[in-house]
This record gives C-alpha cells, sequence and structure tokens, in this order.
C-alpha cells in the first residue's frame, strides 16, 4: 500500500497512541475532581498544557484543548463576534480556507456580517494591499490559513499580523492545521491558533485553540470552569496528553523530516514535469508536503479510483470539502476552471520512500495515457 | 485504593480501549476520504452508528458523535435555540441539571430568553402540573435530567415527554449523562437525548446527541458534511467505535450489574441509617449507583480529605460544578441549606465490592465521630 494522502489524516505514531494507553488505565480520576486521584489527574494536565505552551512560545493559560481544528476554527471565530460583538459587524479571510472556517463565514453573512474575501496574487500569496485597503474600524476579525490545505500555499502570518496590530480593535485568527510539522511557526503576532492532532501524527479528536490572554472569547460549549473558562467538559487527559507527545517528536524531528521531504519532493516533481499531460498547480510557495496538480481532460476521481486499483492513495481536494465539481483552493490560486476541475492532491509524509515515489510515477504515467487515450510515450 | 467516584468518570472497560487500539493502528484512512482506505472508514464509522442506534432503538440517521456531553448538551440548546429563534423564546429546565446545561440557561437568560425553572416535589419528582402551567406557545425547548448527577434522582422523560407532546412547537431534550447503564432507558417521547462515553466504561472525549429526525439543528461546530450534517469535524472513528463497544458491554449486562450495584447500595444505607449525626438525602427515587448524604457541621471538602488519608475516595458535587458552597441540587431538593453546604456524593460500580463497603463504612465512622468531635460509639 502507498498511502499519500496524510494531508487529510496520519497514522497515528506509536507512542503518542502508549501515551494515550498509560494515561487511560492509570489516571482514572476526572481531573477536576477534587481529590487525590483527581489531582494527580490534574497535575498530569497541566503537564502536558505546559509542554505545548513551551513548544509553541505561548504561556500555559494561552492553550485551550478542543475536541480538534474544526472546533478550534468555530470557537475562534464564534468566540470572537459574540464576545465582540459591539465592535463592528466587519470579517475579512481568504477563498484558501478550510470549509470549518468558510461554512461558519456563510452562516455569518446569513446573521448580518460583512465578509471579505482578501485577493490572491499569482504566486498564491495574499495581497496586503488589497488587505490594507479591507481593514477598517468595522473590523473585528481576521481569519487566514497558514498553510492551505489543498495546494500547500503558504501564507506570511507574521507580516500580516504585523499589519492588522495597527487595528486593536481587530482580532487575527490563524488556522495552522496544516502548518503544524510542516513549516516552522511563529505566533508572536498572531492572536488565536488553531490545530488539530491528527495532522502531526497524534489522534483523532483533540486539537488546540491557542488565545493570547489579552483575547476574550465566548464559549460555544458552555459549562462548568473545566481546563480553561473558554471550553467547558471533562478534560480529555488522554487524548491531550497524546497530542502534547506527538507535537514534541514533531518538534524534535522537525529538521530531519522535512528534508527528507523536500528531497522527496525535488525528486516527484522532477518526474511530473516530464509528465507533458498535466499542469503542476504547487510553487516554491508551497510546504513541499502537499503537490497538487491537474489533468485536464480527467476528472479528479477518475484518476483517484484507477490509482487506487494499484493500491495507492492520493486525493481530491481535502477530505473534508463537499463534493463540489470544482476545488475552490485551485480556482481561486489559478483563476482557471479546466485546472479546478481536474485537480488532485498528492501529500507526502517522512514515512515516504523513494520506492513509493517510484511506483507511484509508474502508476500515474500509466493511468495518466489510459485516461488521456495516450500510448505509452504520451503521444496520440 | 477504593474508589467511590464512579459518578465522575469511571475507568475504562479493556475491551473498549482495545478497540479504540485497534481501529487506531488499522483504520488510516479518514472516513471523509473517497479512496478505498477511506471508504473501509466510513463503512467501520456507518456500522459503530447501527449499533449505537440499534442499542438505543433509534435510526442511524439520528445518532450523532460529539466529544462528549457537554457538548451534547450545548448542541441540544443552541442547536435549538438558533434553529427555531422564530418560533418563540421561552425555555423551562430545572435546578436538578448539571453545569453544562445550566450555564446555557444563565447565557440565554443574558440574551433575552425567559427561562422557568419547574418545581420539585418533595419526593424529588418533577411538579407535572407545575410543568404544564409553564409551558405555552412561547415554549420552544424542556431540557431535563434523566438521572440527577449528585443526587442520583430519576425523573420519567416518558411521562414528561408525552406532556411535552402537546405542545408540537416545543422540543425535549433529556440530558440522559447519568443514566445510561444507571436505569433503562426509552427515547420514544424524547426529541434530544444527550450523553458521554466515560460515563459508562468507556473513553473521555467522546459522547453522543441522540436527534430525531424530525427535529433540526442549527450546528455550533459548521464546517464540511462529515458523519452528519449537525457536526463537522474529522469523524473520530476509534473513539466512536470504543464508545459503541462500550455501550453495548454496558447494556449487555445491564441487568447483572444493576443488581449487584442495588444489593450493595441497600447494604451501605442499612450501615449509613445507624449512624445518627448524618441525614441521607438520596431516596428510594434514586438510582443505586448515586448515595448523596449531608453531615450537617462539617464541610464536604474536609469530609473528602479525611476519607482521602485511608485511600478512599469520594466527591462533593459534581466534578464539574464549580467551587460553590452549596449544592445547588441538594438545596433544590431538600430547601434545606444546611444540608446542602454539608453534602456528600458516594457513588457505586458493579466494580464495588462488599468489602469496600465496609472499609469505607469503618472510616466514614471514624471521620464523622472525629470531625464531629463523637467517641467511638457516636457519642458527645
Amino acid at each position: 500500500m502507498i498511502y499519500l494522502d496524510y494531508s487529510a489524516t496520519t497514522p497515528v505514531d506509536k507512542s503518542a497512541l502508549d501515551s494515550f494507553n498509560n494515561v487511560s488505565e492509570n489516571y482514572i480520576g476526572n481531573p477536576n475532581s477534587l481529590h487525590k486521584l483527581g489531582l494527580e489527574s490534574h497535575k498530569l494536565l497541566s503537564a502536558s498544557t505546559n509542554q505545548v505552551a513551551d513548544l509553541l512560545k505561548v504561556k500555559s493559560s494561552e492553550v485551550i484543548f478542543t475536541s480538534g481544528a474544526s472546533e478550534s476554527n468555530n470557537l475562534a471565530i464564534f468566540g470572537v463576534i459574540n464576545e465582540y460583538k459591539n465592535r463592528g459587524k466587519h470579517i475579512i479571510t481568504t477563498k484558501l480556507e478550510h470549509s470549518s472556517v468558510l461554512e461558519p463565514m456563510k452562516y455569518l453573512e446569513k446573521n448580518g456580517y460583512k465578509i471579505d474575501y482578501v485577493n490572491i496574487d499569482s504566486d498564491g500569496k495574499i495581497d496586503l494591499n488589497h488587505l490594507k485597503s479591507l481593514l477598517n474600524d468595522e473590523t473585528i476579525l481576521v481569519s487566514i490559513c497558514e498553510v492551505n490545505s489543498e495546494i500547500g500555499l503558504i501564507q506570511d502570518v507574521n507580516e500580516i499580523g504585523k499589519i492588522i496590530n495597527n487595528y486593536p480593535k481587530c482580532i487575527f485568527h490563524v488556522d495552522g492545521t496544516q502548518a503544524i510539522g510542516k513549516k516552522l511557526i511563529n505566533l508572536d503576532n498572531i492572536d488565536l491558533y488553531s490545530f488539530s492532532a491528527h495532522k502531526f501524527y497524534g489522534l483523532k479528536g483533540v486539537g488546540c485553540l491557542i488565545k493570547k490572554d489579552d483575547i476574550k472569547l465566548s464559549p460555544i460549549i458552555h459549562g462548568g470552569k473545566s481546563q480553561t473558562i473558554y471550553r467547558s467538559g471533562t478534560p480529555t487527559l488522554a487524548l491531550d496528553v497524546s497530542l502534547a507527545k506527538a507535537l514534541r517528536i514533531t518538534f524534535d524531528n522537525f529538521n530531519e523530516r522535512y528534508s527528507k521531504v523536500l528531497e522527496l519532493n525535488k525528486y516527484l516533481k522532477d518526474e511530473l514535469n516530464k509528465i507533458n499531460s498535466i499542469k503542476i498547480n504547487s510553487n516554491d510557495r508551497c510546504v513541499p508536503h502537499i503537490i497538487n496538480l491537474s489533468i485536464p481532460g480527467v476528472k479528479p476521481e477518475t484518476m483517484l479510483h484507477a490509482l487506487e486499483q494499484d493500491d495507492i492513495y492520493i486525493s481530491t481536494k481535502t477530505a473534508c470539502s463537499d463534493k463540489e465539481d470544482e476545488s475552490l483552493s485551485v480556482l481561486e490560486f489559478t483563476k482557471d476552471h479546466t485546472l479546478a476541475s481536474s485537480s488532485i492532491r498528492i501529500s507526502l509524509s517522512y514515512l515516504t520512500t523513494k520506492n513509493d515515489i517510484d511506483t507511484f510515477i509508474n502508476s500515474f504515467k500509466k493511468n495518466v495515457n489510459n485516461l488521456k487515450g495516450l500510448d505509452s510515450n504520451g503521444l496520440r
């Protein structure tokens, strides 16, 4: 089996799973309980919180554990608009966002908010002049993904954060779900930062929202005070510990893993560039882990299922997007409907081997030729 | 160690944890992915959903997996009030609810909703005549816990549901978190039903909201369509499978486990009744798993820490309640501030032994006498 869909979800790291099991079996007290068993659980929860905070260079009070990135994104967006509803009703985002940002925006648009989508330039970079022109005294929130999930485009969220700092009433949320483990991150100029563990070899069902201390949020899950007042519910201790573990492993091994993926990316792109009938959408500004390409005339699902016959697994768009014909991200970046309706995503990991790439390339070439009615030299 | 705080959280059942591990290691595809690995995960998700539905005698389309009971309660409440906001602004609940129901109510009260708390009679039963008198054409939601978490009081939610059926615009939500595994349940006359796995030997971080097909909800976590349109996010497959497993084990062993707890409850109550200086608050209408009692003149925290010295773990109020002096539930039921400010909760499991009870009783008697300045015969 050749799995090239690591941006949809990653296999769990053995030691993150071991941590989960250890905590599930040995820490039976509810961290909210007042007795010793509760306090032992609470102590471990604090230790995990501190570890996440240290790794991200934020304060422990700034870490909110959630059930995953979708909850984190929704908590960031609705938390801000409910807490600061008297400040204004203008929000800025992009068309490169994940559905867990785009859908809240659509909901808010129907409920009296003005949503502006900032332009993307031909390099895939947010047009900072356009952003500046959109920002005004009514803008309460800017929400931008650090790494786009379909193409892998990176935004310089620090540079954007500095611009937003000129608007003290405006809060800056960054969806970092595809950034953690794929690039070095710096949360200095960011107010709110979302991510989930299962994108970096952690378990599904846990994520974080980093919330700087000077920002308030109205919770979306109200209840008794739990780990923080911003998110109620029995703390998910074993999941939280496993997230901290997965994050530490990811950060400890960042350079080595990144170099390996970069090398694989170059090798794969060189091979893909030899195929005339496709167009690689991901450019040099993208994380090396994601390669998006279009095969004009071939439906993404058709290619996905053809590769599946050879036990190779890639993706069309993101796993969570609706089943529309076009990729919103590819359309926004390329402005080309043909490319947007024929794109696939190959996503790499440090677990990927050169042999995997060779097998993929052979199968991919064969299938491109078959599906486009070409001979084995790629000629009609 | 003698753990008598099972209503705060239960230790995880070995086979529910095994299921979690099996799925985490062997189902790497995101259930939202279109390829075979995704479909295999999706198939297993459907099987777990069907299993939960079969056990609860509802339809598969009526099962929504969430991160736990706090999210389920919030989704039920905010989901209804946002979806049906044009129907009215009146909600009925009780003062016996968990903080994840009471806090949303407080929030809504500040935001223009009228919240009525239905009276409890001297038996701890909801006053149905009072309920009938409160219901009107503006009532959009009634939210009532089937089993109160502090005292264990059971409400006949079926009888209540039948009354609410006369108000077709009103939706009936039941918090079943403390009911599952502690009594037989019947969701026939209930529109929305919340629970979480960690109260019945499942893992922390997963729960359900059962939503009957004729009810709509506005999501609190918006995004791409996932398991259902009512809750976005990458499905937490391994957690969901482990919940289904824990629920099946709980239902399969219900009678045997219930009889054992009932027997322990009677034995414990008989012993407690011999102590003059305490008052047992839980009555015969309570689940046998929860025994709430007051020790007038002794602070609950003091008794908790005294028992802790003998490696015995009980609870003051619920783990998730705020650290106010009084128990809201005990006050509501007894109308007595002395009892409400001196109550503790002992919660039993099928894992509890008669020997545990004996050890508890010895330590408890010793500590009651010590803390109240009595001799070993309980005399001054």
